[in-house]
C-alpha cells in the first residue's frame, strides 16, 4: 500500500479518537506512514493540514529521496519542532505506548498551551494488519532464512565437534549472502543442556552427539523479518527426546489450528498450551504462545494467556510453544504464519517440522 | 566494576536526589547494574533495602546464572512487579528519559498512592564514566573492527567493480570472523556521490575509479561497541578530494585536541566547527561533533553545538567532522576517544587518517 494511503488510514482513525492530528515519534511507524529510514524523526498526519516529516541534517537528501511527496522540516529536536507545525486549538494525540516521559515534557514545553491527547497504538493497529506488499516481504525473509538452514543441514553444517558460536555464525553468513541484511535477532543456537534455556546465547560449547539443538533465527530484508524455531537431534534421539520433540509439535498444531481471524487471543495461547498442560508440563512453558512479526521482529499482536483483544486477518504472527527441561535439554518449535479471512492460517515459514536426527 | 560496586555508585547519587530507591527499566541501565542479558527486566535499588531483578519466566534460569547475587522476582510486566517491592512511603524515582508515559501509568496503576519520583538519567550518569574494564572491552571492539578494515584493505577487498553491499558485507564478515557478535550498527559503505548522504545505506551501486569511499562501521563485542569512519579514494584523488579530506583532517584534529577533562561541550564542538566553517563549510556539516560510546553504540554524552556541561574523564566519546558536498562526494573521519585525566584523550580507535589512495 502506498504510504499516502496508510496516512489516509490513520486519518480515518484520528475523527472518532477525537484528534485533530496525531504527532508520530515511533521510527518505525515513521518508516511505515512515511517510507523514510533515518534514526531521527518524527512526523504530523492531520485531518485538515498538510501532512509534515520532521528530521535532522543528516537526513536532507534521504528525506528528498525517500519522501518526496512529504513537506519536509529540517530541526531538532524533532518531535517538539513538528508539534509545533500544529496550530493552536487543535487536539494533538500521542502515542504514550512509545513516547518517554521526558520527551511528552520536551513537547509541553515547545508548545505551551496546546491541547495535548493520550493515544496510544493508533499505528500500532494499521500496523498489525499487513497489506499484500509486507506479507510478500515477511514470506520472502522466511524463505531466505529458511533456505539458509536448509543449506547449512545440507552442507554438513550441523554436527558434534562444531561450537554453538561456529554453527550460529555459519547460518548468519548464509542468510546474509542469500540476500538478508542481517540477522532479525541475535541468532538462538543452542545445544544440550542449553537448549532448556529459552533465549539461550550461543557459547563456545562444542556440539555433542546426543544433544538436543535448537535454532531460533530469521532475517532482515527490506525492513522486514522473519522468525522461525526448530530443535534437532544429533544422532538417534532418545526417547525422552522424542517425546518431548512430539508434545512440542502437537502443542503447535494445536496452536495453528486455533490461529484464526475472529478467535480469541487467550484462546489461541490456550489452545496449545493446554497440550503441555495436560502432558503435565505446564510449568516447563513460562512464555506466551507467539507474538506478531513485521517492522519489527517483535510487535503486537501478543499471543499470551493474558492477551486481551482477537486475532484479525491480515495478521501475521508466530505460533512457538516449548518445552525446557532444566539440566536436560528443550525443544521449541516456531512457525511465522499469516492470518487470512477463511480458513486457517497460512505458514511463511516453510522447514519441515518432523525432529530431524542429523 | 562489580556490578555490586556499580549498585552502591547509584545508591550515592539517591540520597541527594531525594530518593529512598530508584527503579530502573531501561535494559541497557539493567545490564549495567546487575549483568543481566534478557530482554525483559525491571530493576529497583534502594538506599535501606535488598536490591532486586524482576523479569519473566523465560529468563529464570540466566538470571540465576547472570546474578547470584540479587534477589530474583519472577513475574510480569516486570516494571509494575518490581515497583510493588517498595514500601509505601518510600520515594520512588523512575528514568523519565526513557521510560514511556503508559509505562509510567502502569507503574502508578500497580502502586497507587506510591510516592513516585521524575529522577532521569542517573545511571547515564554512572554509564557515561566508563571504568578501567569497560575501557578495555571498548578498545577491544576498536582494534577488532579497525583490524577487520585493515585485512580488507590488504586482501584488496575494497576496488572499483565491486557494489556498496558487497564490500559492507565483506566488512562484517571479517568482524564477524575475529569474534565480533555482529556489526555495532548497519555498516554505512558510501561511494562517489553517496558519500555526501550522511547516513548512507550500502546499495548495488558498483565503486568506480575516482570515488571518494566513506566507511562508518564498528564492532560489539561483549555488550561494548566502537565506531570508526574513515574515508578513502579509489584511483588518484583529484584536488577537490584531496582538499576535502584534508579540511576535515584538520577539523577532526582540531576537536580531538579540544577533547579533554573540563572542557565545555559547545567548546570541543566548536572547535572542530570553526576549522570547517572558515573554510566555507559550516552549511555542509549538518550534524554534531560526536556522542559516547558503551553498551550503545551511540549514548551521552552529546556532542554538539547546543550540547550542555562539560567533558569529564572517564568519558569514551566520537570525534566526527565531515563535510559533505551534495552531488559530488563527502568526507567523514571519525575517532573513539578515552578522556583522561590529565593529557590528550587517548584514540581507541587505531586506523591511520591520512587519505589513502586505494
Amino acid at each position: 500500500m502506498p504510504h499516502p494511503d496508510r496516512r489516509d488510514a490513520l486519518r480515518d482513525l484520528l475523527i472518532p479518537a477525537g484528534l485533530d492530528a496525531l504527532l508520530v515519534t515511533d521510527l518505525l511507524d515513521v518508516r511505515y506512514l512515511t517510507g523514510f529510514t533515518g534514526s531521527n524523526a518524527a512526523v504530523v498526519v492531520g485531518t485538515g493540514a498538510t501532512d509534515l516529516l520532521c528530521t535532522d541534517g543528516r537526513y536532507r537528501i534521504q528525506a528528498a529521496e525517500q519522501c518526496p511527496d512529504l513537506q519536509t522540516v529540517i530541526d531538532r529536536p524533532s518531535a517538539p519542532a513538528a508539534a509545533a507545525s500544529v496550530p493552536p486549538g487543535r487536539a494533538l494525540g500521542y502515542d504514550s505506548a512509545t513516547l518517554t516521559v521526558d520527551g511528552l515534557a520536551a513537547i509541553r514545553d515547545a508548545v505551551p498551551g496546546r491541547r495535548l491527547r493520550r493515544a496510544p497504538g493508533l499505528v500500532t493497529r494499521l500496523r498489525t494488519r499487513k497489506d499484500a506488499g509486507e506479507v510478500a516481504a515477511i514470506r520472502a525473509a522466511c524463505e531466505l532464512a529458511d533456505t539458509a538452514l536448509g543449506e547449512l543441514l545440507d552442507a554438513g553444517g550441523l554436527v558434534p565437534g562444531r561450537t554453538e558460536r561456529e554453527v550460529a555464525l555459519d547460518l548468519d553468513d548464509r542468510m546474509r549472502r542469500l540476500g538478508a541484511v542481517g540477522p532479525s535477532f541475535e541468532t538462538i543456537l543452542a545445544a544440550g543442556e542449553h537448549s532448556a534455556v529459552p533465549h539461550h546465547r550461543p557459547t563456545e560449547a562444542v556440539l555433542r552427539r546426543g544433544d538436543l539443538v535448537k535454532i531460533d533465527f530469521g532475517a532482515t530484508l527490506d525492513g522486514y523479518h522473519s522468525d522461525t524455531t526448530r530443535t534437532f537431534c544429533l544422532g538417534p534421539a532418545a526417547d525422552w527426546q522424542r517425546e518431548l520433540h512430539a508434545l512440542v509439535d502437537a502443542a503447535a498444531a494445536a496452536g495453528r489450528t486455533a490461529l484464526a481471524d475472529g478467535a480469541a487471543v487467550p484462546g489461541v495461547d490456550g489452545a496449545a498450551r493446554e497440550v503441555i498442560e495436560q502432558a503435565g508440563f505446564g510449568e516447563q512453558f513460562p512464555h506466551g504462545l507467539g507474538h506478531g512479526v513485521g517492522l519489527a521482529v517483535h510487535e503486537a499482536p501478543w499471543l499470551g494467556r493474558s492477551g486481551t483483544g482477537s486475532i484479525a486477518a491480515g495478521q501475521v504472527v508466530t505460533v512457538e510453544p516449548g518445552v525446557y527441561l532444566q539440566g536436560r535439554g528443550g525443544v521449541r518449535i516456531e512457525d511465522t504464519l499469516h492470518v487470512v479471512p477463511d480458513g486457517p492460517a497460512v505458514p511463511l515459514t516453510t522447514l519441515p517440522r518432523e525432529l530431524i536426527e542429523v
